[in-house]
């Protein structure tokens, strides 16, 4: 965390005022990292798969929301300090005391257990009131203060489905048919905590893949259906590992759909830097899951924080096209082979901040001998800037050539320019936000046109033309060469980092 | 409008519980338009620059928003019936009544001219009360129900404010920087209307570029410094055109940075279909400009709803930066040359749905003689998809082999596909969503490995290999070929749209 708000990964809001407690801005890398995990996601889970993806408002009006049940349903147990009147969630002062798991209880039952526990007011020691239901989502109001109450969407979904059936009309009626939405969701937590674990605003990347429910079948499912799985069916039992298909075949994964998006999820993390043993997948037991849910599988994630879920693969059902259907007075219904039906949905829901973080901790590296600095060891396809372009010295124009190299690079990439400082200070700076290449302009290359580029793990270095330079930065990101046959082999001086 | 609601451009929000007036959804081609524009945008105007992007949370505490200005200025004159209670702008209703614009005005003016003009109840006829102030943020509160007052952001720029220190430390501490966020705001006007361009909730692309006051020139100015820009110094007068270089020499725009932008900008609209001469900067009157403003130009497009702004550069002097850091008790001085200084700031404001409103307008072609139907005439760069790709019938493996060609392309590209109709109505619907290029698999493909590729404008059509389709869109998308270039002629049967 200290290397994220060092290096303008993460800014905590409104840090002028006080920082506000459950939200988080992105600083100019932060930003660049999670557009480039939006964009791998995008390309993996949508472009290649020929779905849909739309843009929804985020202020919804009540009446969506009491049909979607979020009005009666998305809430937390509260419980206040008789003294300090200070507000807490009654779950989480039960797991401090005792370290077990309270989640999914009702508040009678809470409130019984805080008496039991003899749990205290954490700020001031007084005495604890029941427990009661929290709404968690922000409440406002259409048109003016006493206008329609509306609220800040607490999930992207709800969008998709209120557009499910123009879109499916105007694309030909046909099943099955997935719209995704990328934007930030809402919710009005008790009391945030974890750093962008529990934010109040957050970015969802989410599916909805509709289908008719006598065709689960899945197209390209045989592509990954070899594709090892890490279940936990159970808290406390141990996680197995059982291929896709074999997961359909024994009955733990509802069906193909589901086991398809579970095993590619998979494989993104792992492309995005989560090693395969660092997750699994766990089956929620059914008090834990979501009001909408038949069947839930999160994928979780070893962290520091321990482990944390950062996808959902819910089996919504029939659930939401039906409520708004009956809510709104329209048939939402559609014709497959000349029946009316209505479609069910089965729901991956990623959070990015969440993704990210896990990215930060499990691409951190520590100081070493080889490398005297902390850094980030990113895939290239979600290195910040793609390069970063420094002068070896500002002086006898190699400042001006080197923001032309910069400038012609930036037609098509991310670049990161630098000219303060030692050499081996910014190449330190470069590691630290994870960038890939650096390429450096000096003496030589007012000469040949040739610049040093190095590769940040190894900290090799070669010599390139700058005409080839694009062309090599794309290929190296692609993994389609070899460092080492980018260039000529180069031998710097050693470098001080101070 | 019926063409983008029917091609799956825009939804109205909530259509099923009847649409809620000022809020729409972006459908599937509308959202890759609008995404193409903002990339486009960002391409242009950040990382050619060199600029940061921030992306900062939309819930806003309200101490930050007391300092803006927002809280006591951010506000519209309303007036309610006596009758039916319903509320209205009370400057709207006085231009429907007489014509005039009323833009500005403090209340009890308008309340006067309300009783001079005898304007009644648009809705029932009834009188009309005084006019007051109407805050046009939705409020909300984080933590609880009675917790803290905060508002859902009315622009994207706070968040720069207030991350600006932080970032400029962190990035070597120099001046000028330019810092963008693309994301939504929020109003909550009293009666939207004209489609998406009054909308409750809109997308921003803003540029904060802070300066030392005493040093406004502008790196690259020079490169665009004879480009002439259309001017409208005072409502009713001639637009003039001046070069960028002759507007700053004359005074008539204040600086060159403002001049620089407002340069791109005429560039960047061409570049997106608008034409030069549909389009006008418009120098503000006092009484029109923001509460945060010095110096205003507004870019106006011509529109079938008259002229509208789109764009808002505003010269923000000091104003945000002083306000923070006097209402939070921070120094956000900078260090210059030896002297401390609170940076100045030039705005340029786009709004990305206006923009795409535009577009959309000036790209509209209508039925002709040789196209029998409705399209738009997007410029490649932001065709929705890059191309679709159709079978000629679904029939004797070409419906898997078209598959096959998308699911190729779709690793660099958008690709629309549709199997169903005959494959001229598919033409036309290419048309209909603005598609630059269309490629068909037929017969031959299945012997010779060629496909037909159409061109959108001409309709003309050549035989292209598979295995060169990605790298001739590339450049055909750039310009970088010809379409008769591209591959060998093709002369089609003549197509029945039906």
């Amino acid at each position: 965390m200290d290397l994220a708000l060092k290096r303008n990964f993460l800014i905590p809001s409104n840090e002028l005022y006080g920082k506000s407690s459950g939200f988080y801005d992105y600083g100019p890398v932060g930003f660049l990292l999670k557009k480039k995990i939006e964009n791998a996601w995008r390309d993996f889970f949508v472009r290649q798969e020929g779905f849909h993806e739309i843009e929804t408002v985020h202020i919804i009006p009540e009446d969506v929301l009491k049909a979607s049940g979020h009005v009666s349903s998305f809430a937390d147990p509260l419980v206040a300090c008789n003294t300090c009147k200070n507000r807490f969630r009654a779950d989480f002062l039960l797991e401090e005391k005792t370290g077990k798991k309270y989640e999914g209880l009702p508040p009678n039952e809470l409130t019984e257990l805080i008496k039991e526990n003899k749990v205290q007011c954490p700020r001031c020691g007084g005495g604890l009131g029941s427990v009661g239901w929290f709404n968690l989502m922000f409440r406002t109001n259409i048109g003016s203060i006493d206008g329609d109450t509306a609220y800040a969407r607490p999930e992207t979904a709800q969008g998709i489905f209120l557009d499910f059936q123009r879109i499916h009309r105007n694309s030909g009626s046909r099943l099955p048919m997935g719209i995704a939405q990328v934007g930030r969701s809402y919710r009005n937590e008790i009391s945030p905590r974890q750093g962008i674990l529990r934010l109040r605003e957050f970015t969802q990347m989410e599916i909805e893949y509709f289908f008719d429910p006598k065709d689960d079948k899945m197209e390209g499912f045989s592509s990954i259906a070899d594709k090892p799985l890490r279940l936990l069916l159970k808290e406390g039992e141990e996680i197995i590992e059982v291929s896709a298909k074999d997961a359909v075949k024994n009955g733990l994964i509802p069906n193909e759909i589901m086991a398809y998006f579970m095993a590619k999820q998979t494989v993104f993390y792992e492309m995005l830097g989560v090693p395969f043993k660092r997750m699994h997948f766990k089956l929620l037991p059914e008090k834990e899951m979501p009001h909408y849910s038949k069947k839930n599988f999160d994928l979780c994630v070893d962290t520091s924080f321990g482990s944390i879920e950062t996808v959902g693969n819910a089996y919504r059902g029939d659930f939401d096209l039906s409520s708004h259907g009956k809510a709104s007075g329209n048939d939402l219904s559609i014709v497959v082979d000349g029946k009316k039906i209505i479609p069910h949905v089965i729901e991956p829901s990623m959070g990015v901040d969440r993704m990210l973080w896990c990215i930060l901790e499990h691409c951190y590296r520590p100081k070493t001998k080889e490398k005297e600095w902390e850094w980030f060891d990113f895939p290239p396809i979600i290195s910040p800037y793609e390069a970063a372009v420094f002068p070896l010295m500002k002086r006898d124009g190699m400042g001006e050539k080197a923001k032309e190299v910069a400038r012609g690079l930036r037609d098509r990439y991310d670049i990161f320019y630098s000219e303060s400082g030692s050499i081996g200070r910014r190449y330190a700076k470069a590691d630290e936000i994870g960038l890939f290449l650096a390429i450096t302009v000096d003496y030589d290359t007012l000469n040949d046109g040739t610049v040093t580029m190095r590769e940040r793990n190894s900290a090799k270095q070669i010599r390139v033309p700058i005409k080839d330079l694009a062309d090599k930065i794309d290929k190296l990101m692609k993994g389609e060469i070899a460092f080492a046959d980018a260039g000529v082999p180069f031998k710097a001086q050693p470098l001080n980092p101070q």
